[in-house]
């Protein structure tokens, strides 16, 4: 199945869901209760509101677009949530409604086309066709020289968001060969080709200039501004659609809270460490504070911690470095798309982390989840946990039958000795009887009496 | 099998041809008689000459190799029809000797250069080793900057055509893994590593100079020449093989129409949406007249139409999609080539048929033909027909059998209800006979009638 | 197993080696006895020096590691011997201590980080992790614009080295697929990463400055200069490891002798072909000079010249096909990579390698050997013959058992048709026997004697 590829599970799993709810005591407090009553509503907003899901396909087809289109605009940060997805366009609402109104023109006409082509409809349900077409959307909006509410700019929109399910589906084609998502690489390769298709010197479409940097900048430390580069945490955040206002890049914390706790630590941890890095490769301070160097770190922090590999400290590590790794490829790919006129969009995440995902290791503890498995961080570590537990059962089982088989083995020996010591005792005795027999004539009794110890043995 | 992948099968199937041809009524008029005999003729020359390749296999060594060397030419359009290579010589005589005659070479020494690194002999007399050969040799002579005989530049014309070969077999290694051909990637990747290994600036091997834009170009609309936006067209046709004359286009489109007319109309369709996609996205209107928006979309429409997929109405929106993209793609790739110095070549077809064919999609009607199967869109038609009819007849099969099944279970049940009544019936008769045997006793011809009712039923 | 992609055997075959050693005759005098001390001597020094690996095994873990690292430096040029490696480091040396020092450190955090991500230990101790990382912090040094001794760079150098097994690993798990080996990619990678990441213009690690050529240079052929064109061959095989110095070279080349005198030849057969073309391409004769020209040449040469290909006179024709194409590849890669700021590196080598490692051919002398199997070149060949006789006795044992099988099947045929024809005779004796019996009462013993003669037939 050619669709897995394309990042989560198809297959909602309440029923599994419903199963980790706290069964209640049997005669559960008040405090209890309202724990119990608690656990349960969170887990109808939080994780991939599988229960929503399910009951949404009973809906009509406009609301289940909807719902679909919520839950694209937030896969692009894996999460498969439409309530954050809801926050997320809130959040882009802030920053600019142009932009806003672009990325949702985006995600509806990339999650049309997929149902077009004739995609499979529990990845287009999952959001898995739209994260790409809310980026494609934002961008060429954010890109665009021509200024706001340039309306032209809707229909290279819509085009190249209805392009992106065939580049999904292509790229989902080749990487699924080695059980890898295509993340955002259809995004990147269709915005990049819009811009350079253009260029900034276009009568249509004229996109902002970029351009390679050919002299020493300034950059003074004593200048360094602490409160900016703290806010540069949340702004990185934000970038990962665009946007960079610090308020907006918060919003999108919450949305990122609600939906998986581990997914918002290591988004905050990528940013902080694409901060970090800019730093050390004496960056312009003003990309740092402006979260450049953060988004790609974020995306990459997520995908390696706890999203495609089971949550451990190793593959923490791992992660970690690959945020390094992604800083440093970030400022690479910034230089070299320059050349071209075009900004590095997530090229670095994708690259980076598609290297940390084809690692093949000896260690135990970095497993990667079939891609078919990954839904988010908490549960793919409870599918991890248990898969280890029966695993452990499994290998007990056969130390007992082993040792069961031994005992037996051991006890066979033990039978054929003394069953061999029996027989010398009986030939023996033959042999006496034998004697006996010449000169007397009722041995027989005696004889019976060794054969009837031999089968007691 | 590797050789495969080069886009054409290599078994001849003239047996299959001749079932085609219209078996003559039994008593033909003489107008019958004069349509079955043109269409004979027609089965000849039209398609890929089948026929005639194995009339080829008894000739002289260097005839056969004419003959591949006339169909490696066509092949750049995925003809396989030496009578249009010979059409499509003729058009570049007319339009350029010294290019016609570096074409030549490099056809010729691609295929000797395919049977002494011992390549398929099938695909090598069907011009899968030929077609990359004329285009480097023809694209090396045009974007020379030395002038017109040169005849320096056919020693570099032979090492890249002769390394034809090795970099199709290369990447036919790669793509077999996804049963897709190599196109012309080969040629481009040869073309461009001449190109850019020597560049502009070079003392033996001079290119023209290719420069990316640096300013906004002038673009009146009232400017814009109907008569040149229309002969574009064809040009756009003869852009394939880097020719900007309207007449050798207009030749190549009869070369095209004899071989296979739906390949003509989806060349003519291609070269339509290249050239309305440059005036959408305010292209120069002399790179629109001159061509060169057409050529890649010309074959992106031809392989997507037809080609690789069976010819459906929805492989021809397909097919138009495709056009649209790789017209983008085209101006975007040539933007970024400019930096190096470079032309686009048909990288933009390249690679947006390779997308175009590796979607994975739910619909049926989108068929992928096997490589293996195909030939030219008229037999990979009939192909997908008989297979569908195959299955259509595999299908009501099924269904019979199983309403077959399904009455037999029916009667099977209805039976056993007959028999446990008759059961029934029986007893309640054994139990009568008992009762009367203690009165009567000839209760047996009742009895015996009773069980001979139940092995009637 | 995804570590065997990584260029070499790591089972080692010490066994089959001393089979190799001669035996000596039941008498030999004392010139025999000299030879084959030597000859046992040269087992112990030369080839991948198998016999002191696996005593190694059994040293302190610090000593163990260096002769990884040692190994690790001569697997640049596909060479698995400390002893080479211990030579190309004084090499190393004598051309520049701060570079030397740089290519020791990225050599052991590379296989250290191979040792913490879990990796292979046969791979890593076959130097298979290490080789990258050499190159990475050799190269890094070279480029470096912050003069030697700039303590600061050890920091990215020690970054990147433990960057290299990463990439190796996710780079096998793709080439592992056609079985080809990962080559200096990771190299190549890193390195380039590093360059563009940060550039001329930077503040922490500037880098030396490289620009595309955009005028024509002087070319005067009566200024060529002989003595440094021929000294250009040892330089070329210097640069490989960024060594300008003839002598340098000259040593390596010694350390290539040591070990396989077959790489050895096809790596100064690759320098001049690398020479030579640069000379037919007009490049500037100081890039000749300076080696640029000869050092992928020597890689690619050494690679399909007995390395990954069996050595017939075929694939020596192959490997200078694939030096000359590589040689154009260079070129053509340093103009584009100059645009970004950027030196050729090893991609040349990488990608023209990686080609013609691709191919496929019916001609069975050009054998590429599976990735496990490779060692070097001497052994592959040995290898190679091994398979071949096996495969020849193989044919000849089919053929006689079809000869015995056919004879039986003859003689099948004959006892068939003796028997039928003895059938014949006796249904022809019964009847007459049956006429005799009318007649006499004793034709028994006529019968029984026929009967008599059908069994022993």
């Amino acid at each position: 199945q050619e669709l897995q590829p394309l990042m989560a599970n198809p297959v909602c799993e309440t029923t599994e869901k419903k199963k980790q709810q706290p069964q209640g005591p049997e005669r559960p407090n008040s405090h209890q209760k309202f724990k119990a009553k608690l656990m349960q509503w969170v887990s109808y907003i939080a994780g991939d509101m599988a229960a929503f899901g399910e009951w949404m396909k009973g809906q009509f087809i406009l609301l289940q677009i909807l719902d679909w289109v919520l839950r694209g605009a937030a896969q692009v940060m894996f999460v498969n949530n439409p309530l954050s997805g809801l926050i997320i366009f809130a959040g882009l609402i802030l920053q600019n409604r142009w932009w806003a109104l672009n990325g949702f023109v985006g995600t509806l006409f990339a999650t049309i086309s997929a149902l077009i082509i004739g995609q499979n409809r529990g990845a287009i349900a999952n959001g898995l066709y739209g994260y790409n077409g809310i980026l494609v959307g934002l961008l060429m909006a954010v890109f665009s020289n021509a200024g706001d509410w340039y309306w032209w700019l809707l229909l290279p929109n819509i085009f190249m968001s209805m392009a992106c399910p065939i580049v999904s589906s292509a790229l989902a084609s080749i990487n699924s060969r080695w059980d890898l998502p295509v993340f955002t690489l259809p995004f990147n390769i269709l915005v990049c080709l819009h811009m350079v298709a253009t260029g900034h010197y276009n009568h249509h479409f004229p996109q902002v200039l970029f351009q390679p940097r050919t002299s020493m900048h300034n950059l003074t430390w004593s200048e360094l501004d602490y409160p900016k580069l703290f806010r540069s945490i949340p702004v990185g955040i934000g970038q990962v659609y665009g946007c960079d206002n610090a308020w907006t890049g918060g919003i999108f914390m919450i949305a990122l809270f609600i939906s998986s706790p581990i997914t918002f630590a290591h988004a905050t941890i990528g940013s902080a460490v694409g901060m970090v890095s800019g730093l050390a490769l004496a960056a312009p301070f003003q990309n740092i504070y402006f979260g450049l160097w953060g988004y790609n770190c974020v995306l990459a922090c997520i995908a390696i911690g706890g999203m495609f590999y089971a949550l451990t400290w190793q593959t923490h590590l791992l992660a970690l470095a690959c945020a390094f790794f992604c800083a440093y490829l970030g400022s690479a790919i910034a230089n070299v798309m320059s050349t071209f006129g075009l900004p590095a969009c997530t090229w670095p995440f994708c690259l980076s982390a598609l290297t940390f995902l084809l690692i093949t290791t000896e260690i135990k503890n970095i497993y990667k989840l079939p891609l078919a498995k990954v839904t988010y961080p908490e549960k793919n570590l409870i599918y991890f946990w248990k898969m280890k537990k029966e695993e452990r059962i499994a290998k007990q089982r056969k130390e007992q039958e082993k040792d069961i088989a031994s005992q037996q083995k051991k006890e066979k020996i033990i039978m054929a000795a003394m069953e061999m010591k029996a027989r010398q005792h009986l030939d023996a005795c033959t042999v006496d009887v034998l004697q006996e027999e010449s000169t007397q004539n009722r041995p027989d009794r005696k004889s019976e009496a060794t054969e009837l110890n031999l089968t007691q043995l």
